[in-house]
Parts: structure tokens; C-alpha cells; sequence
């Protein structure tokens, strides 16, 4: 095998590691770090629960003493900066890792290729942007706040055929199958925070945690909202903190950015999401649509958007689309002009 | 190779080309027939256009003298009754086969076993049911014709993510892509008929005939208004024949049974969908959904639909999602009771 086939195949490697971050390492970025000396895994790390350790101090500590002349491959630039620890980049260095494949730099302004630097200064060979457009992928919701300080929004809707979310008296349960709801499950868990409106929160008084699978980090709850709320269940084991928010949305996310929200997760009600929609805040769309067909009379998927004519109406790029149980998922991500 | 193994691999093959005839046959059904001897393919015939000559003929005239102590693939009991033509049981005893292997019986009163037994009585063994469930899915529209007397129906829905399918002024052009739109004319001919309804006739003057592919026969064009229709292209080359139908659609539907329609395809508007929903007339959903939302204030995709609850609506099962150009195509049938 060539050595870039060699790099793109553990630079895969670190990028799965990396996606078991996703939804739990905020407000820092999920990386994934493999080190591999004379062909074989010595070490694997991913960012752990709440953003500490790194995923490069993680595989060093794995590796030990294994690590001395071995490769690391990590899906974004290692750190520079000394917080609550060393900086990675100078972890590496005292390992006496002989190469690194990084996927990217980190926009970080406290990184922004001092990492890199680092660790050509102390005399290592680094290797970058392999796998870029994965990583930048995987990296979104936390590319997004660094670089347009608010989380990466995804909307999901749930819908019939036709495209509504309840009868007309609000019934809606169920209108997917087990399979789409235990999915919604596994999108919470791999977001930072779950959005409703105040409407949703008092009609439904959701739950807006992870139920069904085990999550190292149960996602804030965020409402939106200016009225005061009904009581919700309070923080703890099974559900994430309470955050209240008002205000115009640009405002609101840029809020929750701040705070160190990545990736959002809206799940309505209607108002929501024709908000964000109108506003050209949704980044990705999740549908899961049943085989039902509703009619007109039925609470639709979202309010009044009032695009002046077709054209004008955000176009979003069909990314994925499968059976799941009885229902069909597609996913579709903003076509940015 | 084992015989039933055999018997599956060229009735798979008689089932693809009887798949030719749908949409240009009806009355009658779309049949296929593959002629083998010594595991060699001589002859290969399918309903030809308008329904004449049938598959058998065809195959037979293919082989020739090849036909003697050759074994026949039919995807439907040969016929017994003489029509037009003498009956196919007739002509393949004369050919001198040695075997018969047939997918299921006639279920049309004038053959319903005599086909077979015909085939029995000249010496000629017959295998029956061999790949029954493919034939039966092929065969839906004529078993509907027969067995329930009227055609199999197909309601298609090209839609916004959120089930819209017109601006509130009624801007449609176009909400789906090139793909989703080439893929309803192979639709169109696939079925024996087009049905729309008469505000969709006034509003839109649909052509309602198949463009950019080849077909043998254009379909009938159903338009269903009590009032008088606006002037639509004549009877021609290029479009099917014109009937204008009206009263309660179950008695429509049976009317277009008696006039032979198998496959009815119903491309609108809004209040035929909602009607054939509501009297549950629908067999098939075909949908094209694409990535924009278009708000509660668009077009909704079927009229009111009055279930008393969620748990009263039809259910349909998914049979196929997949990516069509940037939209999702997702078809489903009707659960039976």
C-alpha cells in the first residue's frame, strides 16, 4: 500500500474515533488521534465527555512508551495553547512521535497553525490535510461557532406523507414507527443541545433527552421562549440543563455559540422552525416521513414563510435517504449560495 | 443447476419481459414467455402493444421447429378461449413443447385452469406457480381488472420537503428536479391510463401523455369533471384518447375496469387525491420529495381527509426509497386489512 493510501486508511480510522465525541465534547471540538509505529495501532484516543483528556493524550497514554517513532494521525490540528493542560502539540514532542497526519488546521485563533508549527520546530515531519473535506464534515457544528460564532443547526422534522406533524385536534402519536423515534434518540445524543419553542413546552412538556441508548452527556434542553415555563424536569442523571432563551433567533444562537453550543438540534414546534427557515439558520434537515396520509385539515410541519416567489426558497442538497423500520430518513444539508 | 433453480432463472426472465407490456396491453394482461430446449433459449415473446400478438405466439414464432420438446416459461396460464386468435394452450400443443412451467393461474373466467388443463390433456407436463408472488406484483393491475373490477390505482405526489406542491399562487414550476420529472413520464408508460381532475384540467391544461421516452401507446387521458373541459390536444401520435368521466369515484373506477383500464395513474389535483384517500381507492403511493420548505401558507398536497384519528388513517408500506437526481422517490402500497 502506498503511504497515501496508508495515511487515508488511519486518518478513516481516527475519524470514527473522532464521531464518538459528537454531541458531548462541547464547547471542544470531537478529534479522533490513532498512533501507529511499523504498521500496527499502538494507541487510540477520541476527545472524552466534556472535552478533557484530548484525543492525542488519550492514545499517547495508551501507547506509552510504543509511541516513541510512531505516526500520529489526528483529524485536526493539535492544540497549542495551555489551558487546563499541556498544549497536545508539545505532548507529542516529549513522546517522540517521529510523524504527524493532521486533517486540518484548527481555526481556533489560539491554535490557527502554531500547532503545526510546534511540531515542525522540533524537528518532526508533519503531513497535512489529509482527509480534509471528511473532517470538515465531521467538524462542523464546531467549525461553525469558531467561524460564524452559532452552533451548526439541524431541524428535524417528522412528518406524514403529506408533510404534517399531528391531527387536527394535536393527536400525533405515532405518526412514524419505533425505529424513526429510537433514531431521533441517536441525533440527540450526537448534538450538543435540543430547541423547542415555548409552545411545544407547554402543550407537550417534553422530555427533549436521550432515552433508549447510553450517552455519556445528556444535551442542554433549550427553550425558547418568553413566557415563564411549565415545570419541566430539573436537571440531573437523565436530563441536561434547563436553558431558557429569548429573543430574536440570529441572536439567540449567537447566545448559545457563546456559551459553547456546537451542534442544535431544533424539534419544533412549527413557529420554530419557520422562524430559522425564514431566517437561513438550518444548516440540515432531517425528515423521517411515514407512509400516512394526514390531509389538509392536519397541523402542518411549519408556519408561514412567506418566500416573495420559488426561487427565493432555501434549496437544501440531498445528503442521505434509506428505509428506517417502516418510514423513509432523508437528510439534506443547506446548498450555500 | 437443480430444476427448480432452472425454473427460477428463466421465470425471472419471462417475468422482465413481460414487464415490457405494462401500460400498452390492456385489456389484456402483460405476459411473458421464454422457450428453452437443452438449456438453450429458443424463442422469447411478451404482449405486444394494444395486447396482440400475445407472448406465446411470439416466442413460438421465434423458435420455429426449435419449439419441439422445448420447455415453456409463461408468466400466466396460456389462454384457453378462442378470441381473435386461436387459444394459446391450442398453439403451444401444436408446437410440439415438451413442458409447460406457468407462475399462476388465469384468474379471467374463460381460462381459470382450462389453459392448463388443455396442456395436461395433450400429454405436456405442466409445473404450476413457479415464482407466483412476482407474477401476482407484475400481474396487480390486470388481477384488480378481473378480480375487483377495476383498475390498480397509483397516486403520485411530487412534493416540498413539507408536502407542498404549488406556491399560494400556485408557482410549481418546478419543485422537483429534471430527474424526479423524466422518471413520471416512465411512470406514465407504465400505466394504461393518465386521471386528473377537472380543476388541475382548467388550471394547469395538462398534457397528460408521455414525452422524452419511447412508448408504444400513449395513455388514455381520464379527465374527471362534471363541467366542460377546456380545449386539450386531439386524439394523436403524441397524446391517448380523451374521456371525460364523473360521479363517485368507486363507480368511476369501475367504469374504467369495464373499458379495460388495468393501471390508473392519478397525477391530481388536490381534491381526486383526498377522494380516492378517503374511500381508501388508493393501491399505490408513489412520492418525489424535495429539498425546500415551502410554509403552511403553499398549496396543500391532497384536499381535507376528515379521519376521525390517527389510528383510522390508511397505512402504506414502504417498498422502495432512493435518491432521484437531487429529490427522494419513495413508493408504498397499501397495507390490506
Amino acid at each position: 500500500m502506498s503511504r497515501p493510501e496508508t495515511d487515508a486508511r488511519h486518518m478513516a480510522h481516527a475519524l470514527r474515533l473522532a464521531a464518538r465525541g459528537l454531541g458531548n465534547v462541547w464547547p471542544n471540538p470531537a478529534v479522533g488521534c490513532v498512533l501507529v509505529r511499523e504498521g500496527r495501532v499502538v494507541g487510540r484516543g477520541w476527545t472524552q465527555p466534556g472535552g478533557r483528556p484530548h484525543a492525542e493524550r488519550m492514545a499517547l497514554d495508551m501507547a506509552g512508551a510504543a509511541a516513541r517513532g510512531a505516526t500520529a494521525y489526528v483529524t485536526l490540528e493539535p492544540c497549542a495553547h495551555h489551558g487546563r493542560t499541556p498544549p497536545c502539540a508539545e505532548a507529542l514532542v516529549a513522546a517522540g512521535v517521529g510523524r504527524v497526519v493532521s486533517a486540518m488546521t484548527d481555526p481556533d485563533a489560539r491554535v490557527s497553525g502554531r500547532g503545526h508549527a510546534i511540531l515542525r520546530a522540533a524537528g518532526i515531519e508533519v503531513t497535512e490535510g489529509v482527509a480534509e473535506p471528511a473532517a470538515r464534515a465531521l467538524q462542523a457544528g464546531f467549525l461553525s461557532r469558531v467561524l460564524r460564532g452559532r452552533p451548526l443547526v439541524t431541524l428535524k422534522l417528522a412528518t406524514s406523507f403529506d408533510g404534517r406533524i399531528a391531527m387536527p385536534d394535536g393527536e400525533s402519536r405515532w405518526i412514524t414507527g419505533p425505529a424513526a423515534r429510537a433514531h431521533v434518540h441517536l441525533l440527540r445524543a450526537r448534538h450538543d443541545a435540543v430547541m423547542v419553542g415555548g409552545g411545544t413546552a407547554r402543550a407537550d412538556l417534553p422530555q427533549m433527552n436521550v432515552r433508549g441508548i447510553r450517552t455519556p452527556r445528556q444535551p442542554v434542553r433549550v427553550v425558547l421562549s418568553r413566557q415563564s415555563l411549565p415545570a419541566l424536569a430539573p436537571e440531573g442523571p437523565d436530563h441536561g440543563p434547563l436553558w431558557q432563551v429569548a429573543g430574536p433567533l440570529p441572536e439567540v444562537l449567537a447566545q448559545l455559540g457563546q456559551r459553547g453550543i456546537t451542534r442544535l438540534f431544533c424539534e419544533g414546534g412549527g413557529a420554530v422552525a419557520a422562524g430559522l427557515l425564514r431566517a437561513n439558520l438550518v444548516d440540515e434537515l432531517v425528515g423521517y416521513t411515514a407512509g400516512v396520509v394526514l390531509g389538509c385539515e392536519a397541523r402542518p410541519a411549519t408556519g408561514r414563510l412567506d418566500w416573495p416567489d420559488l426561487a427565493t426558497a432555501t434549496r437544501f442538497r440531498l445528503v442521505e435517504t434509506r428505509a428506517l423500520g417502516g418510514d423513509v430518513i432523508h437528510r439534506w444539508r443547506r446548498i450555500e449560495d
